[in-house]
């Protein structure tokens, strides 16, 4: 036994209080709950105060939850209306993506880092996260409005691009280097993958569906679902993508039968529980020591590259409806999250990052949600009167 | 890193997959899951065809998924019931717990055991598992009957007393000899803990319950009671308990508010997810090759005392109210379950009991559990058939 059980139970519960202690202190000021948790982890982690040094064990549990995070995600994401959402909103997401990754690439090489170590920089400011956007914009009550539409089909849609830019990551962080037909290799896979997730798996679904009825087992489609998830995530894993990416077109797929099998209360619970095993470790992975002169520098710039990119890429389709809605649209789709962390963390761990990426990486995801909130609020003012 | 992601993925997937799939043939031939389960684990365990070994962080998994089934057992018996059920099931608990304990403990003894390890088996013989005999009764639809009722109240007491016994035997195994004052101090110690969590903790979360909806977080009440089944769990493993006597008592305590606050399909999500590697892990920690000569006889010795002696322990009682009754409820009490397995799991892993005594009490939990169905169905057919 690795661990005598109480040890193991100690780390548990010392995380999982403390992240959601953290998490409910944020929200009370009107933040992100996810910074919360990140933020016990940083604190109470072995690089500032030391008390919870994560053990492998909770770092494998951590890993289940960042499965159940993204496989959470694909259930409430609806692969219809992703097809139905308009041309718009993909204008935007990839005006979005490929903006943020140029700028985050360009200025990683101008520092004089290496192409491996830029990619990923530029990878994890691609992907908006879909969680945090729709929570603030739920919380505002303005999900109804036409750029919230947009922000939100954009920010899925991204979401999907920059799990693409993560095979490519993940596959430089199995291969150790930059090959440009396995890279061509993979993209493709990756993007057939996503193709077929999102328009045959959904059918597959349905056609299983009479025999689900006919399970003797009780929780049939919960099962189902569950040993779905983790077939997909492993073979994500194993033809050189994230274990993630499976998890979010697993939930994908069964998105529209969540409501019917009843799934998401259920998914949720697993998810409540594990998720902040995760936000904790993603926090007690950081360095703070790290943030100083260049790093810290360097951290400040990516976090307003991050931020520009963002607001200009997404905005620009919009120019012509009015300021107000391409400003709306770039800085709903600003906030980074899960994704950006998966990709930093991929790097750091498989080592083709260095700590201070990795740093660089958390403090612009921490950057982009604080101020996201704040700036939406004010933008959307006049919408939130009129309803 | 303990593990290459895609190798903790491919363990999960297997154990996961191999166990819910025997659990659905077994719930096909009309028997308990739970033994599919742990027969996927003896027969692709190391010790038979060796195709799945678990790893260090999956019996971790196994360990969290134990306080889990635990949990979530007390989330679904009421207090209140307890409280309020007749003398009728007092009795009958008593009685089958102090009937197959001397039985076992004797047996044991007479073998020429060690006192310590005649112990485990008679508080392996204990518990009857009130998540089998519930799901029989409820498939059979006599729930309704007085002696179904006699037999859930009865299972439930016998339950936590089976829980007291672990406390003892769990201090024996962290102690490592026997102590009688301080076995004394356990009696005395995982009583009032039981009379505490009873009668008083409910009160508690009733006081806590306004302000619970105060809470910025979603899931305030979730995460709340994760926090204390954590909690328990820690400090029942930290006063020389086991974990999951704590994780039982969590889930009693939140037994009234679980279904306003909608906690039982999340948390049964949780339990459906982790549970199959706890039983799984059971099973495969058995070595087969003990079945020869000695074992496989004192095995099925053991066996047919834990029926007779829960047969007429608990029968007796009902003896003048017909010998169908007292049938009914003595074999109503038979299956042994969870609580059994722990209690052997205990032993095993502190070292106090051989792996041929952790045999012995995983076949008796088999052949126990195989049999109460069938028996059950012929015993309550006049109540079928005039429900």
């Amino acid at each position: 036994m690795p661990h005598a059980p109480d040890q193991l139970l100690l780390q548990l519960l010392a995380i999982f209080v403390s992240a959601k202690v953290a998490g409910e202190l944020f929200e009370r000021v009107r933040l992100p709950s996810v910074l919360g948790e990140i933020l016990a982890g940083i604190a109470l982690g072995p690089f500032a105060m030391d008390w919870i040094n994560p053990s492998d064990t909770i770092h494998s549990v951590a890993e289940i939850g960042a499965i159940f995070v993204l496989f959470s995600a694909g259930l409430e994401t609806s692969p219809q209306d992703l097809i139905r959402v308009g041309r718009k909103a993909l204008v935007v997401a990839v005006a979005g993506v490929v903006v943020p990754f140029i700028l985050g690439f360009a200025y990683m090489k101008w520092l004089g880092d290496a192409t491996s170590e830029a990619i990923f920089v530029g990878a994890a400011m691609v992907a908006t996260s879909v969680g945090i956007t729709a929570r603030v914009l739920g919380d505002l009550r303005v999900l109804a409005t036409r750029t919230a539409k947009i922000i939100l089909g954009a920010a899925v849609f991204d979401d999907i691009l920059g799990m693409v830019l993560l095979a490519v990551v993940a596959g430089l962080a199995s291969g150790g280097r930059l090959e440009w037909i396995h890279l061509g290799v993979l993209v493709v896979e990756a993007a057939a993958f996503a193709v077929f997730m999102i328009f045959v798996a959904p059918h597959i679904v349905r056609r299983i569906q009479p025999g689900m009825d006919r399970l003797s087992t009780q929780h049939a489609p919960l099962i189902v679902a569950l040993a779905l998830c983790l077939f997909l995530s492993w073979l994500s894993a194993k033809i050189g993508m994230a274990a993630i990416i499976g998890a979010f077109f697993a939930g994908l797929m069964f998105a529209d039968y969540a409501p019917g099998w009843n799934l998401l209360p259920r998914v949720g619970g697993i998810t409540e529980f594990l998720a902040p095993f995760f936000f904790f470790t993603i926090g007690s992975r950081l360095n703070l020591h790290l943030f100083a002169g260049n790093v810290l520098y360097a951290a400040i710039v990516i976090s307003f590259l991050a931020i520009v990119s963002k607001v200009v890429g997404c905005g620009l389709p919009l120019w012509r409806e009015g300021r107000l809605s391409a400003l709306q649209v770039g800085v709903g789709m600003m906030p980074r999250g899960e994704v950006a962390l998966i990709v930093a963390l991929v790097g750091l761990r498989s080592q083709i990052v260095l700590p201070s990426t990795y740093a660089i990486v958390v403090f612009m995801t921490a950057v982009t949600t604080i101020l996201a909130p704040p700036l939406l609020r004010y933008l959307f003012r006049g919408e939130m009167n009129a309803m």
